[in-house]
């Protein structure tokens, strides 16, 4: 393994913080008997990522020294490059610094972990939204999170208990840091780039990460299956598009898929950056950064993401960003481009709109073969015409119709 | 220029020897009354490199410990990595230690360089082509040059007082290192991959290049313009092909052309090192490797020269090699496509012989446009039917019509 890059920090070493065998039983134990806070799916996924190393070199919530040099410089407290807070928060008045608490993931009810309290503090709120999201409007999803959190943050080490469902329910691609690293390593990869995807893949996701396998040892292809907004494709759905692709059109030993649990806070740039920190953790030496990467709405300029990893303090992170300008097929050019290798005009590329895609598809059309792959394009044709069912269905019974959405 | 890969060697800048101004024209001077040696088109084309900078740390022919050391490991004697040996031959029994003589090209007359003789040695031919070009087949072009080298290396430094034919016939398209350097730095260019070409490019050349393009800053294209071996098509044509094929698929600022006067080794592994080398001097940060690299007949694996930069001296070459497979067009994957990207079978590609292509250009037919531009292909035709035309003539004058070879 020593070839491969080597996880974030100082110590180089993953840090995975989830328990196991009988410590992990004496402190299930002991979690009964402390006192119990609610946490969101965004702190349980953030958890879950300390639990399996991917956030290495944390051991635990951010404290207030943290928080503020991550906001304004990129930086913790002890110098480890870090570009979004990872915090938790309560609203609750009563807990103490000093105090044991059992984190509950307030969706599933799940004890996640438990926490020693070193610091109990406060945040300007406005101030996180404006270095992290660069706005603070509450129409965007991260800020609205971030704006909705308790008064008090509570900082300190904690003890992972749990993965929740992801082991369960995305048994084939759910994976650990250490798992990944030790598939790569078997497979003598050393240059690995990771392909971020929250969406099934089309032509062009094909091309940059085709691109990728012709410069580097392979591709990891690395999924979301932490929380998405409303109108995202679900996981499952994804996986089996993604697969059959991978399947058909690119050649054994050159890709490995995976899944991580983190929940997307659509932070654009810091979040790119954020996402080569933990690919680092699972031994990716690059990361395959896009068109408006991590992005929603209008809030990032397109290649924001790329422009950041210059800017960031000098040494503070390993795994190398590779940038890919916006791709699209291009009748001129007889095949995929991007806007830096095709010179030809709009007019000769093929270029559908997220409406467009969704419409014919779930009217049964197909998608231009230069788009999307046919047997991709039928496994999301078969997932938008079973939606339009349901909401058949619900509109009998006077339903709004907005899973549509 | 600070940002732009340094240049080979300890001292980090380019060290040209062409004398310039009044310095020149006293050493023009002083060589007119010096014992003049006739050397070859490869002495002298390794002499131009030298003058511009290209060969950098080198400040003449190599002596019998670098010639060992560059042989059996890729080192000369004072530690700087150089793959293939850079000497001078001659018969002349009376030239002694200590003389100076003034080069002169047997082709072309033109006196290159002066040279103070520091050593006169003899060396195992044999031994330099086992380990240079891992064979001692008169039948290789390489190995015949060495082989028909004289009886003793002469060693010392130089001065390089012309640049033969190359600025003047080859205007637009010959460039000192200085002057890629100033451009690449105007461009803003860090990130620059040298295209190796001495053929004109068709779609795999362009898909290589378009690769290099996605993912660097921009791509180098830099053709051979000194001596190749018969059938090879000319620089002019090859030139008109070129930039015929890059104005009309490439987007302006991510191509520089340009030309360099060394001759041909066919050293495969080798070669592509001493490519690298001298592209580093150039400005380039990686040098693309495709398959059989600088390569004649069999005598090379088709991935030889890429695996050799694994193996020579750690840190001994800054330049790294960009590694591409085999490309082709692929009917199942729409597009252009190598054998590390694309999974499908031989008779779902465009795969053309060299002969098959000569053969249909030379009847004035059509390449695929999977296999070539048109704008290119009709280039190459109007060239082959040329010479189809010549041969024709030749032959009513009983010629042997081996131009077509």
């Amino acid at each position: 393994m020593s070839e491969l890059i080597v996880p974030h920090g100082k110590e180089e070493k993953l840090i995975p913080l989830l328990l196991e065998g009988s410590e992990l039983a004496a402190e299930v134990e002991r979690a009964k008997g402390l006192k119990q806070i609610r946490i969101t799916s965004r702190e349980a996924s953030d958890l879950i990522m300390m639990g399996i190393g991917a956030f290495t070199p944390l051991t635990g919530f951010m404290g207030k020294a943290d928080w503020q040099g991550v906001c304004d410089k990129f930086l913790m407290a002890d110098g480890t490059f870090w570009p979004i807070p990872i915090t938790l928060s309560t609203d609750d008045e009563d807990v103490k610094e000093g105090d044991d608490l059992a984190l509950v993931d307030e969706e599933t009810g799940t004890t996640i972990a438990t926490i020693n309290v070193t610091e109990k503090y406060t945040i300007d709120k406005e101030h996180e939204c404006k270095t992290v999201f660069t706005t603070t409007d509450a129409a965007h999803p991260g800020v609205e999170k971030v704006m909705a959190q308790g008064k008090y943050n509570l900082a300190g080490p904690v003890k992972v208990l749990s993965e929740s469902y992801y082991p369960e329910q995305f048994k084939d691609l759910y994976q650990r840091p250490a798992e990944s690293r030790k598939i790569f390593d078997e497979m003598g990869w050393k240059r690995v780039a990771a392909l971020q995807l929250r969406n099934p893949m089309h032509s062009s996701h094909e091309f940059l990460a085709k691109i990728a396998v012709e410069v580097m040892d392979g591709v990891y292809i690395h999924q979301l299956v932490g929380k998405l907004k409303a109108g995202d494709i679900p996981a499952d759905v994804r996986v089996n598009a993604i697969s059959t692709l991978v399947d058909n059109y690119f050649v054994k030993g050159t890709v490995v898929q995976g899944g991580y649990p983190m929940e997307m806070r659509y932070a654009g740039p810091r979040e790119g950056l954020l996402h080569a920190v933990f690919r680092q953790n699972y031994g990716c030496s690059h990361m395959i950064i896009g068109r408006d990467h991590a992005g929603v709405g209008d809030y990032y300029g397109p290649f924001d993401a790329q422009k950041i990893f210059d800017e960031i303090p000098e040494g503070g992170l390993k795994c190398q960003n590779l940038n890919i300008d916006w791709t699209f097929y291009c009748y001129k050019c007889g095949g995929m481009a991007s806007m830096k290798t095709c010179p030809h005009g709009k007019e000769d590329r093929m270029l559908l709109s997220g409406t467009i895609v969704r419409k014919t598809l779930s009217e049964g059309g197909d998608l231009p073969a230069e788009f999307s792959r046919p047997e991709v394009a039928k496994i999301l044709q078969e997932y938008y015409q079973g939606l339009e069912e349901k909401v058949e269905i619900k509109l009998h019974g006077a339903a709004t119709g907005d899973v549509k959405k």
